[in-house]
C-alpha cells in the first residue's frame, strides 16, 4: 500500500477536526509493523468494499480527546463515554472516510463505504485482518490522542 | 429490515460453528431495540457495501466461547485472548458473512464485503451506526455465548 492510499485519510482526519472542532491534531510516526495495535477507549470503524478493492479503516480516540472534541463541537461537556460520544465518533469516522473516498475516486480507486460501527471499552484493541499491508498512524494534540489505522488487500 | 436479510447470517453462523467446531449453538430471542447493545470480550466486525446497499455485521464472543471454539477447531488450548483467537474470530466472521452474501446474492441483494476487523477488550460494547434497522440476536451454547448484530440502511 502506497502513500497515495494513506494520505487522503490522514488529511481528511486533520481537516474534519479542524473544521468541526477547531482542533489542530498532528500526525506522528507511522508504523507498518504487523504486530502494531491501536488502543483506544472509543473507536469508529468503517469497511470499504469495491469490485476489486476491499479494506477497513478505524479511528481510535482516547477518552480525553473524545470528550474534548465533543465539547468543542457541541459546546456542552459530558463526563463519560455514552451515546453522545458514540454518535459523534461514528459521524466523524463517516466524514473522514467519505472525504478520503472522494479523493481516491478522483485517482481511479473506486469503492463503496459500509456503515460505521463504534466500539467502546477502556483500552480495547483493534486488529485489522487483512493479507495486504496496514498503516497505523498515531496523532497527538493538546486535547488528547488518537490512532488511525488503514488497511487494503492490495 | 425483514427476515430475508437476517436469516442468512444466523443460519450461516450456526453452520460455520457446526462445521468447524462441531458445536451446536442456539439462537435466542432477537431484539430490534435501538438501545440494545452487544457486549463481548472479542468481536469480529465486517462492513458490507454495494451500489445501493450498505450495512455492517458483527459477532461478539464471550471469552469462554472463543477459547472453547479454538480448542475444538485446532485441538489446542490457549488460556487467554491473543493472536490465535483474534485470527480465528476474523476468519469465522469472514466465513459467516461470505455464506450470507452468497444466499443474499441469489435473492438479488448484491454487495461486496470489506475486510474483517477484530476488537478485543473485556466487556467492550459495539454500536452499529445506521439509520435503518438493527437486529441483535443472542446465541447460547454449552461452551459459551455470543451475540450477532446485523444492520442495513434499508
Amino acid at each position: 500500500m502506497n502513500a497515495e492510499f494513506v494520505n487522503p485519510f490522514l488529511s481528511s482526519f486533520i481537516n474534519v477536526l479542524q473544521t468541526m472542532a477547531m482542533l489542530e491534531i498532528k500526525p506522528g510516526r507511522p508504523s507498518l509493523k504487523k504486530d502494531a495495535i491501536a488502543r483506544g477507549d472509543v473507536s469508529g470503524l468503517i469497511g470499504m468494499a469495491g469490485p476489486t478493492l476491499a479494506g477497513s479503516f478505524s479511528i481510535s480516540f482516547d477518552e480525553e480527546l473524545a470528550l474534548n472534541v465533543f465539547e468543542m463541537m457541541v459546546g456542552e461537556r459530558v463526563e463519560s463515554i455514552g451515546d453522545d460520544i458514540t454518535d459523534m465518533v461514528g459521524e466523524i469516522t463517516n466524514m473522514v472516510a467519505g472525504g478520503a473516498k472522494r479523493q481516491l475516486g478522483e485517482k481511479g480507486y473506486e469503492f463503496n463505504m459500509a456503515t460505521p460501527i463504534v466500539v467502546t471499552g477502556p483500552g480495547h484493541t483493534i486488529t485489522h485482518q487483512v493479507d495486504g499491508s496496514k498503516v497505523l498512524m498515531p496523532f497527538q494534540s493538546e486535547k488528547g490522542n488518537a490512532y488511525i489505522e488503514i488497511c487494503f488487500n492490495d
